[in-house]
Order: structure tokens, then sequence, then C-alpha cells
């Protein structure tokens, strides 16, 4: 077991990473206090792992006193799912010192973690990844949102964890698309972070997809020990934590036209990366080798390189429903190099729609799709 | 004009209190960034004051790009109003860089204030309260919220304002019953908190109930002084706080009870706060006579001094559904001498129903009912 911390002052955190972390008492315990315990899953999920959770909370002494399993999938993040966690936890009466247990992916962590921070204005929950994309990226930072028809994550929360518990062994499970879905965020963080993590991934990628318990850990841990660093900057997303949506406003732009759901979170990011190292070549930041080595990583994962058949102007539109856009102009990240992103707002139109259109097959048919 | 500040650190913000607050553009300019402004409201208010609202923000360079107006009375504090709310916020495409402000009194601001936390994951927002209970009470501190049917404020942030606006001008046009309303917050502020206060209260209370300029701005001055103090010292209601909740825990059954917009909220809290002072004296915390001051200046405000006709069990019940219950033991917040509030979670339950008993009229006939 390996535990990292997010330093955020009195909203600081451990993150535990490692095998069979899910069934240790003593990781859940601290963050217990008097209350009672929900426990936020989906069916698929749950059938895998709730008993297990369960067995764990008990042991620390707290039992679940309600369980509320939400669909599985993209959709599942809504207002209505929303309300429904919280009928549920109004209706077992769970008071202001209760705690919220989110075991799921980013999907569950999202929804639970939102529906922590406004339940009686706010309640501490644990977050219990058992995704990779969940235990590289959004289980950590406290992001919390639901997604609106006019655009994802469009109402939610900063709402940090009160412990991370990331259990690898869990990967096992993972259905294969959701394992490369989740391999595109560690790709993200080392083009945006960390270049050795870019030679790692380089050298390793088989290891990975064949979930060598050591090469999950590893980028586990390392995506983990970039993301916490950025949180602990810039909690709110000022300023640095910005270069964290690498791939996100092109990927959005591919989630919310494609359908939520239809491309998987990580799979747009992946594309989206593409997109933005191209977009970072256009504008004399980036050399077109390195745009190359990102082209290249997302293909030997077996993520898309491209964005659905969708015309310019709608990509434009979705792109300006993003939150990073402000005062009427989108934001995009770029590569300066690798291992360095940066957010700027002053792209020149002509430039984005040129990789859109280099980007867009003219017939629908993605690489994964 | 005068200007108190709310000492929160980075969140720190400023409150403005005078007639003819509401029409000056230098007030909203410093919190208006330079995104668009969306003003919350309702259709009584939005009559009187939104065109002045508006023309301020016009000259202070932000033209609201969107007003919607919720329904007036405690009813329209719901999850459905937010919806609708959030709804037309992301129908005018606000950015995150934008600005809500809530024209209103406290239905409004705790509506609103609580849209402009979850939207886009938090934007700023300025209360511009336009009831004595929003002005000496509800506008300030960040509490945030809406209802459910299983009880009040139970989905919510805390979320302080960017600027607080309080022109007492707009006090004119109160109804009665909601001057009154207001007053008890002022009452509620100095048993709690300032003896002082009631002291000034017992001198003044007809002036203040003739709207005298003088006596309004006196009392909007010293609540917010003292509230910002409390807030400054315990934002998140942790410790301290909860003595600003003395007359809540019996005032929100009283308002669940009877069915919410039926008693006013200051109303309930008025009744509730000559519960909490009985209770207070069976406890032998307090003086008989001191009580009977409570009583007294309740009476003299024209306010409610018992609950209605509701059953002891019933109110231990919804009592037992407040945030306020922790570890499944309800909170009260008592009085220690004329001044000085303590939160106590250690009340003999037999007190309690001594106390219901005695205030609870036989039948539904309830002083301003």
């Amino acid at each position: 077991m390996e535990t990292l911390r997010v330093a955020l002052g009195e909203r600081s955190y451990p993150i535990h990473i490692g095998a069979g972390a899910l069934d240790d008492p003593a990781l859940y315990r601290p963050h217990l206090g008097g209350g009672r315990v929900a426990v936020i899953s989906n069916p698929v999920v749950a059938r895998l792992y709730l008993a297990r959770a369960t067995a764990a909370l008990a042991r620390a002494g707290a039992e679940p006193a309600v369980e509320v399993l939400v669909e599985d999938g993209e959709q599942a993040k809504s207002w209505a799912s929303l309300e429904r966690v919280l009928d549920a936890l109004l209706g077992a009466r769970l008071g202001r010192d209760s705690v919220i247990v989110a075991l799921g992916g980013g999907v569950v962590g999202d929804l639970a973690g939102f529906a922590a921070a406004i339940y009686q204005r706010g309640v501490p929950f644990i977050q219990v990844p058992t995704t990779l994309l969940a235990q590289v990226d959004s289980s950590v930072g406290g992001k919390t949102a639901v997604n609106h028809v006019r655009g994802k994550n469009m109402i939610g929360a900063f709402h940090q964890p009160a412990a991370v518990i990331a259990d690898v062994g869990t990967l096992a499970s993972l259905p294969e698309r959701e394992l490369r879905a989740g391999i595109a965020e560690v790709i993200k963080h080392g083009f945006a972070l960390d270049a050795q993590l870019v030679d790692w991934l380089e050298a390793n990628m088989a290891k990975l997809i064949a979930r060598e318990a050591d090469a999950l850990t590893h980028v586990v841990r390392r995506s983990c020990e970039l993301k916490a660093a950025v949180v602990a900057e810039d909690e709110r997303e000022s300023g640095r934590r910005a270069v964290l949506n690498l791939g996100h406003t092109f990927g959005h732009a591919i989630e919310a036209g494609a359908g939520y759901g239809t491309w998987l979170h990580g799979e747009a990011v992946a594309a989206g990366m593409v997109m933005a190292a191209e977009l970072s070549v256009r504008m004399g930041l980036l050399a077109p080798a390195d745009a190359a080595r990102v082209r290249s990583l997302v293909e030997r994962a077996g993520l898309p390189v491209k964005g659905p058949a969708m015309a310019p102007d709608r990509y434009l539109e979705l792109m300006a429903l993003d939150k990073k856009a402000a005062q009427g102009r989108t934001r995009f990240v770029v590569l300066e190099r690798i291992g360095h992103a940066a957010a700027r707002a002053d792209v020149d139109e002509r430039l984005v729609r040129e990789v859109i259109a280099a980007a867009s097959p003219p017939a629908p048919a993605a690489a994964a799709h």
C-alpha cells in the first residue's frame, strides 16, 4: 500500500493506492466520524465490489445505512439521478454528520461527490474508484458535477473528498474499452505535465494494456502525484489547473456532439489531445515530431485519433458552450513542448477550423467506433 | 451610506447599507468582472425594483443578459425552481465568468445564491435584499439552500456573496406582516448576542414598526455587525455560528408542520424563541423574568408567541429531521442570559415535551393567524 497526500490545508486528504485497499477498514475508519454511512454505486460495480466495501465499512464500525445504485454510464450523471440520490439520503434520514462513499467510476464519483457537496450544505465523502479513469484522474481533485442537456459538468461544485481509496485489484474486472479510456488520461498527464511519464508509456504501453500489476500501480501513483501537485497549487482552477484540461475542449465537443455515452470520456479526450497537439503545431508552438508522438501513443493505446464526422461549425458551437470559455472566447489547452501544456484564449478560429477539418473523417467511422 | 465588512480572508465582502443603495452603480461595479449578468427576482419585487437595479447595472457597464422571476413565497424555494433558474442561465449561455444578482427577500437570495454556488461549479453573486428579514439576516453569511419535502434547507451550500447591497428604502413597500417577520430576526440577534440591542428594541419597537428611517438603519447595521462577527469566526457552522439558530429548532418544526408558506419564517422563529426561552428556564439556565422579556418583545412586535396546534410527538419527529441533529440527537439553542445563547445536544426530551404542551394552543388559533 502506498499513500500520497493532496496538500490543501484543512481540506488535505490521503490517496491510498494498492491491491486490496478496498477491504482495509483502517483506510475508512479515520473519516467516518460518528454518523451514518451511505454507499452510492451502480449495479455492475455493486455486483462485484459492494459486499467487500460493506464488509470493510462494517469492520470499521459503520455498516451502511443506505445503498443507492444509479444506472451505469454517462447518462446517469444527470439532474434526475442527483435528485434520486438526495431523496434516498433524506429518506434514510441521514444527518449532517453522515459520510457518503462513492464506489465506482467517474460517473458515480462525480455524482456522489456532488450529492455530498450539497446534502445539508455539505457532508464528507470517500472516493473508492474502481476504474482506471477514476483512479488516475477523476477521484482526485474535488471536481464534482452532473451533466446538462446544454453541456457536460455544467452543474456542480468543488468538494474535496475526505480520502481516496484506489484498489488497483479492481481494474482486473474492467472492460477493455474502459481500460483504454483510462489510459487516455494517463497519456494526458504525461504530455501536459511530465515528459518522463511519456517516455515510460512509450516503453511500457504493452504491459499497461496487459494489466501488469506493477504497470498499473505505477501509472495510478504517478498520475495522482502529478494531479495532486497541480490541485494543491490551484484548487478551483483559476489558473494553472486548466492544463489538466488538455484535449478536453475538443473532447467535450465530441462527447456532446455524438451524444453522451456514445464516446467514452477518455476516448473523446484522446482524440481531443491529438487535435490539441495539431493545433499547437499550427500555432507554431510545437514541433510536428512531438505532435506525432501524441498521435502515436494514442494509437498504441487503441484510442481514436479523430473525432466523429461533425461539421466545424458544430464543433465551434459546442466548444463555445464549454465552461472554459471566458468573455465569449473559447479557451484551448495547447502543448508548448512534451510535458508542458498551457491554457490560451487567443487562438485564431481559422486554425481551429483547419484542425477540425483535418481530423474529422468524411464518413461516420472513427477508429474505435 | 455605511459599509461593513465580513472578514473571511479571500472570501471577505462588503455590506453596503443605506437608502438609495440599490441605484448606485459604484456598489455593483467592483464585483461584475467582465462577464455577463443574470438577475433573479420574483414578480412582486421585480415590479417595484427591477428597473432600478437594471439601470444601476447598466450604468455599471453590465446590462443584465437574462432575468429570471420565480414565484413569490417559501414554496418557490424548491428543487423545481432551482432547475428552472439553472436552465435559464444555461439557455442564455452564461459563462463561468458571469455574475448573478439576487434581488428580493430570503427566498430569492437563498435560491439564487444556491444556483450561483453550483452553476458551472460556482459563480459570484451579489445580494440585493429587499425585505427586512433578508437585510438583517439571510443575505449575510453565505448560507444558500432549497427546501425538500422532508425538511427546510436540506439541499444547499455555503457560498458567500461578493457583496450585499441593502437599500433600507425598499422596506417602505414591505407588507406589514413581512416587516414584523424581519423584526423577529432582529430580536433573535439581540437575545442571542447583544443585550444592548434588546434594550434598544424595548425602547424603540414603536419607531421600528412605524418604519422610521433611523430605526431601520440602526437594526440593519447592528444585525449585520453581529452576524458578520459570528460568521467570520465560524463560516461553516461547526461551532459558535449555531447560536444564530436561536428559535430555529422549534421554528423549523412549526414551519414544516404547518406547511411551508403558512407561517412566515420569522413568525415561526418568533414563537420558537419564546419556546427556547421557556426551555432554558426549565433547564435552570435562565431566570423566568428574562424569558418574560423574550415573550414580551415578541408580543410587542406583533409576532406569535405560540406554535400552531400540533402534538408534541409531531414536533419531536419534525425536529429530529432538522439538520442541526447530530448522531441522532436534536440540538437546541438555549439562552444562558440575555445576549448569550449556546447550542446544546443534551436536552431532556421530557422538558421539550413540557414546553411544547405549554406553548401549543388546544385549538388552531395562533396570535397572528
